[in-house]
């Protein structure tokens, strides 16, 4: 399998972490979203990926996976082991719920082209877009995340699940972008318990080659 | 069952398709988004959802489950006929993402509190945030959406799946932002296929109690 990624963009992170937690190797193609224009603009990506985004997971028939959420949905299924959607109906529905929290409410809304939008086409300065930021990732997200967890060592449980997959990458873009979160303990535990984990060291931005 | 919903939210509209589709019968209780300051930010609401959006879904032991498509995939686990969500990992996942691609690409960025938010804190005018609108509805969602999908009768195949529960909430939102798709034949068929069923059509905002 490949996996097109960048290494800074948060979807390609989750699904690193599940592809690492599951003990999945893949081929690894940066697609690099600030140089030539946006490589992920180019024919070549966009063939492969119309919405122009990364992540997508190509499989060893061709085929073409995308969405973050749905490759990893489509991971999980093929192999359980270990799961990240948990097998009772309601607990699952807790755990998608967080990772559409983020995945809906935080990251499209601060995603680089919306940003880019209020720069550009809306001409806002800096402090505006930052504050436009930070709205929308605490009290649009961490803080209702917040309430929505049940005070695990993860955020449900004690294993990471597919909402961690998604909480990491998210406060990765939260200490980038400057924005605290400490008065936050159960994100905060739920991060704590994850950094230790080498499915989730090397799945960090630093840690891939195409990070400069 | 109670589903916490407002006539007009799309994401509350998704879930009333799935449950008539599924012949799920709830007790509907309307959270009014612009009366009494928002009836989503008063206590009785953000006790059961503290993200203050619609849909909630209260099940009969007063678990709460909220974001539309974790509520659909529940739905789908205790209810799984008709599927939803197919059963072969490549399709649903083919699935997933175009519901993904809606509910996180297009709908949050067009939400009524992002429109409010350019409108107020930011002071834009009517027309910028109608252009807006019609950017992140076609460029960043429509647009690329016809492209995943395969060109059946429904989304993919002879029948309604996650993706059709999404996509005609956000045709009836474009239609009320009078942005066009006619030039988009797949999702014009996927539409026409949905029209005539009843499931969608009870579901439709202007037959639900609290429409004005």
């Amino acid at each position: 399998m490949r996996l097109y990624g960048y290494f800074r963009s948060s979807a390609a992170y989750r699904v690193r972490i599940a592809l690492n937690l599951k003990g999945l190797e893949v081929e690894h193609v940066p697609v690099h979203l600030l140089k030539d224009g946006g490589q992920q603009l180019q024919p070549a990506y966009l063939s492969r990926n119309p919405q122009a985004i990364v992540p997508s997971l190509e499989l060893d028939d061709g085929t073409v996976l995308t969405q973050s959420l749905a490759i990893i949905e489509y991971l999980d299924e093929v192999r359980p082991e270990p799961r990240l959607i948990p097998a009772d109906p309601v607990l699952a529905a807790k755990v998608r719920a967080v990772a559409l929290a983020i995945a809906c409410e935080i990251h499209p809304v601060n995603n680089l082209r919306v940003l880019n939008y209020l720069k550009g086409q809306l001409g806002h300065s800096e402090e505006d877009v930052q504050e436009w930021y930070r709205h929308w990732l605490l009290k649009g997200g961490l803080e209702p995340i917040e309430e929505m967890l049940p005070g695990d060592d993860f955020c449900f449980g004690n294993a990471p699940t597919l909402a961690d997959c998604c909480l990491i990458p998210q406060l990765f873009n939260a200490r980038r972008y400057k924005v605290d979160y400490d008065h936050l303990p159960k994100i905060m535990q739920a991060e704590a318990s994850c950094r230790g984990l080498p499915a989730f060291e090397a799945a960090h931005p630093s840690h891939q080659p195409d990070a400069q």
